[in-house]
């Protein structure tokens, strides 16, 4: 089914919603980040991974910085239009700590 | 790097990370939902996939009424400990309108 921006329930989590950010390729999960309703807007107008960041409080692209940017290929969108996942093709690290994905961490058994 | 229960950051969300449900064999992300400390203990003890649902106000176990539950293989942690992947081998349908992912619908371009 197809959605639109407009059918995004960013209500639900204060103007937020939380963006999977998944490998197109390899379907690695490489970052869990936010958007609002603009940074989704750019990331759909540019193709690039746009989010809003909680703790500077700002709009940011994915690589502005490092040059570490990824490519969209699509938008999905989950049954309850509360959850996003942008499938990318990275063009670098996904994790500012220079691993491929930000999930590099296991949980102790 | 190992990571314990307590390492996680849940007071950055009020309480709650996002877990991301990633099918172990295919690597089809099939939900977002949340967890709290408890349900993340709950997860980590039964093998099961528990959550703190934001709408009834209660944790659950993803199966519980439909039989649909999920075997976690492995939890992953993110850089900054405030996303969570569970690594499951779904027994059903992870969505609750029938589909396999929950994640079954395209923003339009």
């Amino acid at each position: 089914m197809q959605k639109s921006i407009d059918d995004i329930d960013f209500e639900k989590s204060g103007g937020l919603v939380p963006v999977i950010v998944q490998d197109i390729l390899t379907k690695d999960v490489l970052t869990l980040a936010y958007a609002n309703k603009e940074s989704l807007e750019l990331a759909k107008k540019t193709g690039n991974s746009w989010f809003w960041s909680r703790s500077r409080n700002k709009l940011w692209m994915k690589g502005e910085e490092s040059g570490n940017t990824q490519k969209i290929k699509e938008i999905l969108v989950d049954c309850d239009s509360d959850a996003i996942i942008y499938l990318v093709e990275p063009l670098g690290p996904a994790c500012h700590l220079g691993e491929k994905v930000c999930f590099h961490n296991s949980l102790e058994k």
